[in-house]
């Protein structure tokens, strides 16, 4: 679990940066052990100082990692070590305050919280930026008229608006899913050897609300050591981000296949992180193959966006917790748990990335619909011949001038006024040229795309005016917080 | 997919009776198909009295199933073949109502919705009956001390009320969950062949919103066809449903083996369906070994919980749909969405029976934790002793003290009392034989625990009352619709 | 688990009628318990004429699957009441016969071999069948030149025999898996209550051994009841028929879009089931959009593979059997490990169909990769020019060169030839305009193309010899054993 | 990816220090780049002294991981970086020889291959010692008789001896088949940019072959860039490991509960890594719970092993690879790929130090099943009863004396005798006092479990010798490629 920011693949699966490695979990645990101090000299069961003196000690650049790691397996976790460590470095007044009541696990618990909170700070971000930029598209493209494919094989019109409406739409629904699990289920965890805080006697709750308030968590109603329940909700949350992003990417790959070719990606802004030297080398290009546009960002959305189910599954598997302390379960949770936080999260910045700088061929997609000779349109022009002609008959004739469309190489409208059988149908049918060349225009067969664009991107302008209100309402208590 | 509530191991794995076979998926995408041809009337789009006869041909039974199954190769789903039969069934002016703008998938997925929704309910009426059972062994038993057990083994004391107001707790939050996502995301789909409903025209959102309403269902922003969220997420509520059985099962396994015995399941009320003669072998009875009371129900509960991990990974994995129409990923979801919804049914059907028949040997957990020598106290001796001797000798005299417990199998006090070693430790530290025995006594050494049994019973009280509340709406909006 | 034949999906994801459903199980479980029956009365524990008459009475179409299936959650499962019917059915001399020494786990265990031993022999048929479809087209197509495709993108020359031949290997590798683990693990289960077979005194090894051979199944070493290795490697056998045949149907489905047009599904040889009526629509076709030619075998592949790994988890994780029987993963395993056997079948019969009827199309083929103006043969270009020009001019002088071939809209030799710039450094590097003809003809960039079409069809014949080889040997052995 | 040896978590979950981080990669791809740089140069394609002056460049200490790591994202692999920097450091007559006819996923393919077949020679000798430590206990406690346990109740008498033969037949087949895997399915990887290796011309095949050599890795049939067989394959081999072992952990955490005790993990040989200081603290041994003995090893198999399932389901569903190379799935290998290796490594060596110290109490083991009254040897005194009584009236009498044992706590013989109404059928029936405790010892109740501990121990005698001559083998190979 030591997956650094500068690792041989960092860039590709931990390009949000989540920050989830050793050194964030060493930190994150002695956050945790600081604020139980704090917490215990509020409730006046540590000395004045104590707080203040554990808080100094517990810098994570002060310990040894490959030490404290060496000593992890006498417990099976490296908490014991730790807090021997940090005892160690404290003044004596102040070691009574260190760990008191707490066990092992409500360390990890509530560091692996603390990770989360932040990690998944950074994804609602990318998400944001990702929807902004949906949104972008879908705007500006409500006209962009492009075939719409089922199954792969091309069916009626669509506008690439409506895509990225639908994109945004999923976006939106996934970070406001994303938010509400964070602002909810990220408490505390604080149970002390088997969940009764044996140890505070009849101050057990007073302590759980301080250290709550000590690192900005919400309290749980009981501790959760064995109810595992916010762990898979917290990855279910993930796992939406990474489905979302995923339908992004591969619609984005497809788009951008050499016979496609309605969507690229932009050459990058995704190289915040590369030297100089680097930017030699456009994202996507390949000096072997020049003429290649690679959808590196969406290939590596994929490559992340794809683990994420398996991990969710072994997180939700895990919750069977035994008792008051899970033998296994609990130690199979924590490698997952942070992989599937970095994977969001890289998910979500490559998804940002690719949104952000996508290409957009309008002019490609005209020529692609054009290509399929107005076959996409059959259904609009069986729709004009079916009040005279009935739906069946109506179907009928054009399932033929269809078929003979796609073999003569024709445009369908072209052979159903060349061929004398079928312009007699049509006359019969009182439909003119002007009545067919209107139904054979993929413009007045969109339907409500317009309007399923105008909703979507309503929806994004209410979301994200809730979205600002919350983190208003954060920033506000911070601040509150930092005053008093 | 023709899980039918009469085979060979229904009553195993479909014990909460879901219905999700092939007739409730017939009936399911008729619903759809008749609220469509409801809603096309209303909207002008088809002529007065379709709506009745397309709804009054809806009816599963007049269909053959096994004809519609042979002929759902052709398109790779049943649809198409369903609308031809049910096109045939009604009288000519009507037939035009029939599936009109509509898709297969918009017919499917509403179907899936309908189904859900219904099994859904009967999933929330299991978990208030699980909860309430859970409720009431937590108030019953805020006395009933025994050992706590971390990693399999016996660490300190805990009440059995709290462990069960620990199943409480997570029982409601999933309740909760569940139902969160049953009303805000189960909305209806309609999009037609690409999403833009392209032939209603302008029309497009009035008749969405008909179908949502004469269905029950919300509304969605756009159709949700290949913005498969709502399936991560309705399948990771069921998850959660899932792991929070699973651990409760699981604990009940392990209270239960023959060396702890300190609960049982009771003779069983899970014989609904059985015929008299079968209640001749009361449940987990076996006659070749008749000492045994095999933990049926909670086998049960985790031979189909364990399922629900992989079958959420599935779904979730299936949800990178492409472009307008998934090739694969839909029609994989479609039997791991039915059995998910089957096994998490029958879990929380399970855990029902299991929890309201559960029997708690008080006295066999008093012997249990007795056995223990007071070992699972020796931290609370520490606590006594560390203001006087200091943090680490009191540990260190304890862990001597404990070893010689263990060794001689005399119960720790003894040990300190009649050690002279020990015994002057002891004086030195002003403690006397009364304070030993208020240490060494569990009763004393529970901490928080009744507390924590207090807090999640007032949780459950207010979580019942906002489903209450929830469901007199429901009622009354039922009520208001009939009327009109 | 009653998924018959007959139902609303069965023709979609039970294509290969691999027969998994309550029927199947409760013959299976008859068979075994009839075979011990046998067995008893060969190793002198039964009477004689006991295995006859049991035999006799186990016969699936006697029994009442409902009744049975109600008393199943008695015990958990449903042997107790099924040895309790067939008793009733024997005369009293063989009822003692019935079930003696066995447990239900060895009943249901030995019961899931003979299921799974069945329907895989099936899939072995499909695979064969779909091995030599594949073997079929790469013989046919070794000089089919198309685009090769990496990321989505055109990238070098390869041609259709070799994709074919990638097919066939794959196909064959996974064949060889499965029949070799199929011959090897599929052992019978003989254990008792705790695995001594304790009724059996000194003779069980004698009765296991007789029991084998009744069911023609190899003798494990020791009962399997908690080590489930056979079921991990049985399931990992099935994911890999399913990864092979899921690889092959996205390929298909990607080369069939619109856009690339290159393979199409035939009109289906799928539609054994399928009364006359509806042959009407080919599969594939669509009423409403007669120009599509969905790949309704491809997608149906993939509805059914991609649900393989999940299944295989299920399973493996399920492996972790508790001390002498598991409470809980076994029970998970019987659902999951049909539902495996059943989508394994059917993705493999869809595959089969999918290859035997795969139309292919050449000249589609050599259009879409001309369309990309000879930038496929860039590096063969760069790799003329390096001798003499250096690695990197080279690279550099070509990538320059191609992207202004991708610019222009012309081909890459067209550019090197008219611009005086590049016309120099070729002229420079000794390179005329046949040699640059050369170098840029797809059919001279093949490598090995060839070669491995031969290598594949070589290791197809020698892979079908060794399994004639051995269906001879079995064929064989059952002679043997009618004639004893 | 950048799993260090010497990470806060490394001895919890890589204890067999698998090699598979950041280090490892670089230098497996180095390998790869090197042996190809050897072999153009056998092959005639490269200047003479070309493949030593790569080889001596190829070394890891000598790169720059953060550098290359950012260069990463440009292709979305670090190949192209690597490469780039390899070259610089070659004289230049020799970068001709780097890569050429490469393309990046035959280094990394490759690569991969290397690092298995490293970390799984790893796992087999933790498999050989696990295996041989469970083989001494199978041997030594052949008769210790202890209560079998079917769904965690006390069921009939087994003996240790036989639970330890079923950990051995179950690791040694575990151990079978990742051999063959590792022999069969590690080949090299190299195709070139699709698969044809177009650079070589003719002399593809003969590259790979010279390449293969090199690497002392067998020559596939065809390059396997898309078709993940391979992949899937050894990832079902590693989850067979980890189901085997985490099996094994599951029964020790079970047997060694405080109730239970029957076995305990011994002080600790897991301690290899742990300094001197570390060593005050014995692994499972809690300072505050002193009475504790954790069942740390058993744990940690556990945390790791069911991580497994998942890591094959997501290698599974990553083999559907696209045409000629994979858009996404071949990236979401690479880190669950390395994962699956050093959990498997970690749970492997786990097992053999959990194996190699477990402390076995069977003298509890009696104690336990005394505790039982008989009653698990119910079924072998109704055998006795069964001749003469029938097996119905049999069945019912034990029945019933069962309750009345269970009820009174005396033991079911003294309950038979005692009971004027038992006495007199025992009379009826001429069970006399000797044949009734006969009846209920539980050492004449052990059937076959002597047989199946011998059948067990000279199957794994033969595996040993297989294996050893297999080793042999390879040994000599690589002393005559020393020679040579």
């Amino acid at each position: 679990m030591t997956t650094a920011s500068s690792g041989l693949f960092s860039t590709l699966f931990d390009h949000g940066d989540a920050g989830v490695g050793d050194q964030a979990w060493l930190q994150a645990m002695l956050d945790v052990e600081a604020g139980l101090a704090r917490a215990l000299e509020r409730a006046g069961l540590a000395p004045p100082g104590a707080g203040a003196a554990v808080t100094e000690a517990a810098r994570a650049e002060l310990f040894d990692v490959a030490l404290l790691g060496s000593r992890a397996a006498a417990a099976g976790n490296p908490v014991p070590a730790l807090v021997k460590e940090l005892t160690g470095r404290v003044p004596e007044f102040a070691a009574s305050a260190i760990h008191r009541g707490a066990t092992s696990q409500d360390i990890m618990d509530s560091a692996a919280v603390l990770i989360a909170r932040r990690v998944l700070n950074k994804v609602r971000t990318h998400m944001t930026a990702s929807a902004d930029a949906a949104a972008a598209l879908a705007a500006s493209h409500r006209d962009t008229i492009m075939a719409g494919r089922t199954l792969l094989q091309q069916a009626v019109p669509v506008t690439f608006g409506l895509i990225a409406a639908g994109w945004l739409t999923a976006l939106d629904d996934a970070s406001t899913e994303l938010e509400r699990v964070c602002s909810q289920r990220l408490a505390v965890q604080l149970g002390g050897a088997a969940g009764t805080l044996s140890v505070f006697g009849q101050s057990g709750l007073e302590v759980v609300a301080l250290l709550a308030d000590e690192l900005s968590l919400p309290v749980p109603v009981l501790p959760w050591h064995t109810d595992r329940l916010r762990i898979v909700q917290l990855a279910a949350a993930m796992a939406g981000v990474c489905a979302v992003t995923g339908k992004i990417a591969r619609d984005v790959t497809l788009l951008g296949q050499t016979e496609v070719a309605e969507v690229s990606e932009g050459p990058g802004t995704g190289r915040r992180r590369d030297d100089s030297d680097a930017c030699h080398t456009a994202r996507g290009g390949s000096s072997a193959m020049p003429h290649k546009r690679n959808p590196v960002a969406a290939v590596l959305v994929l490559g992340c966006a794809r683990r994420a189910p398996m991990l969710v599954a072994t997180l939700t598997a895990a919750a069977e917790h035994e008792l008051q302390r899970a033998a296994g379960s609990w130690h199979a949770e924590w490698e997952p748990f942070a992989d599937l936080l970095r994977i969001t999260s890289s998910a979500a910045a490559w998804t940002a990335d690719l949104l952000a700088g996508l290409e957009v061929n309008a002019s490609r997609m005209q020529a692609n619909l054009a290509a399929a000779h107005e076959l996409p349109m059959a259904e609009q022009v069986a729709a004009v011949l079916t009040p005279t002609l009935g739906r069946l008959p109506a179907l009928d004739l054009i399932a033929r001038a269809s078929r003979e469309a796609a073999a003569s190489g024709q445009d369908l409208s072209a052979i159903l006024i060349s061929s004398p059988d079928f312009a007699a149908a049509l006359a019969a049918a009182g439909i003119g040229a002007a009545e067919l060349t209107a139904a054979v225009d993929p413009a007045r067969s969109l339907g409500a795309a317009d309007a399923f664009i105008s909703a979507a991107l309503r929806a994004h302008r209410s979301s994200c005016e809730s979205h600002r209100t919350e983190e208003d309402h954060d920033r506000k208590s911070e601040r509150r917080k930092e005053d008093a």
